[in-house]
């Protein structure tokens, strides 16, 4: 049998290729040759409505031709060099500079990665290294929650807060402790209290627990992604605050999804109206485009991590010109196109169309967004919200690409949705439909029909 | 006083920008403004002769518009999309197909990163996960070798050999145990036996210590970078593989630096004629044009993370289309221009330069190389052979720096040099005589006269 181009590529693809999270038994491949806009094309030319941005970070879109000539200019111009000790470049200062002025007012240091694994390595350390300088070197504790994904480093990866990400990898780092996450839709977790009240006694009795002079930082996403977009309730994070500052906790914010418009502001932080210590950014920097992060750090951590001999690591791609190109470029266009904007205008429309199709639907326990991050939680039964049963070998999510192209992804029982903020209504209505399609035959016992 | 466009650069720099090893009181910027083969410019129109490769890894050299080319056109083909679960893309495709075909022999499987410290996180976990797998759960142990480094992650930075990526960070990832480096120069490490002797009797009482039944992976540079360009006797890999293949132990190799030609060859693994279980690289993949590792895994290793679910971690740039593409380019490259060979040749030209330049110098106590990885050891005393003393506020690196433009590096000690391989007999020439000029003006005390 001859194979076509798309079947020899996808053959060759099993044969070297370890992808995260797919078994070596699992046959499909799907190859994706181009991209423009939300739309994806695959080897076999099948189109597809891309509702995730990839993995939650194309906030401009794909195949935007200005990004790739910048891309090319500075490549051909100066591609790389270090920006250990005194070495610089210039797209990098000048990337520095912007992000300076979109952040929180006292937020003005900023330390590139190449993404967000490295840079929540990079926070924790920060946070220890703070301490330590500062002679309180006993607070080395990290306080996160369960649910929390915080990348896949060692450090990261420990408070990350979902036992699949531990479970083989172990001995992890020590000295992490994890909380409940604000998850207001399963009053189950509070004991019926009402949620941040029952957060903050929590967080505030482990804290006596663990001893605050042993407490570097808590980390937190402000709006938890891989747990299902979870959304706090708006009291939660000031309080949080409150009590961090009370006990000379510092506050890491992971920021990697909802930083960069995501949420209808420039960082998550802006939407919750408190200042974090240290803020963690990856994916919307770029778009995707190029790999890039970068932490945003305050003055109070910044003066201590220069003393002496400065900061001592650093990750081998620190401020690649190139990246730092890209970025500008994706910041003007995030600027030029009111993004910021249009993920609050077409995150509600969105939001409004999965209500039509999906409100009534009986497995559908909770629509849950702000701006252009969405959940669909799907339960077995509306009134014990008992999760849909899932059977890996036929998931919504994969019928759903299947049958109709559009992709939306799986987190934690519910279906998620990160689309670019670019985002048309049509496609909306288009991804809405799509989901109900599926929806609509999936029986509380996770069967699709 | 008006600023200059440089200074206006250094301040926006000096006021924004946490640079990894560098303190708050340094006032000095080097901002790189074009590079082009070995060659670089600032900010202020000054030249600068590359002689460290960036961070060790400009392979083809700098300004090399084929690789832009290439960038340019798939960024605007597909910038982007995921490579988790069922997805992928053909520069991934084809980029690991290519790797496979250049790595020893029984290594055909790829998972990708962003970079070595994201690698080495990644292969510690691929380690402890084979063996949980398959059912060996309590092999959690790491075995390395002090004055190591595997990148600035937790688990990588527990493996890291040196104090200073351990005070501060702490607790570290626990169950890494640290050995002796192979560092013949160092003879007064070994009591006087044959080196290799020493190192494998220490091995063998090591893993009798910790039990064999507890080691997941024994990980090492196979020539040891930051530690100062460690070459280990020949017969040293071999008889390590032997002990932990007799014990059950995998090995992984940190080849970072030492891949995609540096030594001569694609893989340092191939200089030594071993066969690892999992090798790690980054840097030299793509020249440094874009951020991108990538791991070749064993047949046997990645049968088992396969199974089941498949190996659960996955980092947001995995199998990146624009960084394959460029790889492939950069591949292309190092094949058409010969640069396996080049590396052999010019690093064997460099280093009778900085024999006849140097060797007779009272405070170089060693010069060694593998290609085009060279190092340049200062002493004191080259009886004693005690270490250079070194005043961090003018350091002999520097000097030749401001001097006379050559940039080096320094490890431990030692002077390093990793110029991108296409370097020219003029060049290395003018790298020696610069080193030279400042060396001879050195005086035991570390003084620079």
């Amino acid at each position: 049998m001859t194979l076509t181009p798309a079947q020899q590529l996808a053959a060759t693809d099993r044969a070297h290729i370890i992808h995260p999270y797919l078994p070596g038994s699992a046959e499909e491949r799907v190859i994706m040759t181009e991209g423009k806009g939300c739309r994806l094309t695959d080897a076999e030319g099948r189109s597809y409505l891309d509702a995730t941005g990839g993995l939650w970070l194309a906030q401009i879109g794909h195949g935007r031709e200005e990004v790739a000539d910048v891309a090319h200019a500075q490549m051909k111009q100066l591609e790389y060099f270090t920006s250990f000790w005194e070495f610089s470049n210039e797209p990098a200062i000048k990337l520095s500079q912007r992000l300076a002025s979109l952040a929180p007012e006292n937020l003005n240091h900023v330390y590139f990665t190449s993404g967000g694994s490295e840079g929540n390595e990079a926070a924790i350390k920060m946070a220890r290294y703070y301490h330590h300088r500062r002679g309180e070197g006993s607070r080395t504790w990290i306080l996160a929650r369960n649910k929390a994904y915080h990348g896949i480093g060692y450090g990261g990866g420990s408070a990350t807060g979902f036992p699949v990400y531990h479970e083989g990898f172990a001995p992890m780092m020590p000295h992490v402790s994890h909380l409940t996450p604000p998850w207001p839709y399963r009053t189950e977790l509070y004991n019926g209290e009402d949620p941040t009240d029952f957060l903050i006694a929590e967080l505030e009795a482990r804290i006596a627990d663990i001893g605050a002079s042993n407490i570097a930082a808590m980390i937190g996403e402000p709006i938890m992604g891989v747990g299902g977009m979870l959304v706090p309730p708006a009291d939660y994070w000031p309080r949080v605050r409150e009590v961090l500052d009370r006990h000379g906790i510092l506050l890491i914010f992971d920021e990697v999804v909802t930083a960069y418009g995501r949420v209808g502001e420039w960082f998550a932080a802006q939407h919750f109206g408190i200042q974090p210590d240290i803020i963690v950014t990856a994916k919307g920097i770029t778009s995707g485009y190029i790999p890039l992060g970068a932490l945003m750090v305050s003055d109070d951590v910044a003066e201590v991590l220069l003393r002496d001999h400065g900061f001592p690591m650093g990750y081998t791609y620190n401020g690649h010109p190139v990246a730092a190109a890209v970025a500008l470029a994706n910041l003007d266009i995030i600027e030029r196109e009111g993004l910021l904007a249009r993920a609050v205008t077409m995150g509600e429309h969105l939001h409004n169309q999965l209500e039509a199709e999906l409100g009534h639907l009986p497995i559908v326990g909770e629509i849950r967004s702000v701006g252009m991050m969405l959940a669909v939680e799907l339960v077995a039964d509306r009134e014990t919200r008992t999760p849909l049963p899932l059977n890996p070998a036929r998931m919504p999510h994969d019928v759903i690409r299947q049958e109709t192209g559009v992709i939306v992804r799986d987190s934690a029982h519910s279906l998620v949705l990160s689309p670019p903020l670019i985002m048309t209504e049509q496609e909306a209505k288009e991804a809405a439909t799509a989901i109900r399609s599926v929806l609509e035959r999936t029986t509380p016992t996770g069967e699709i029909k």
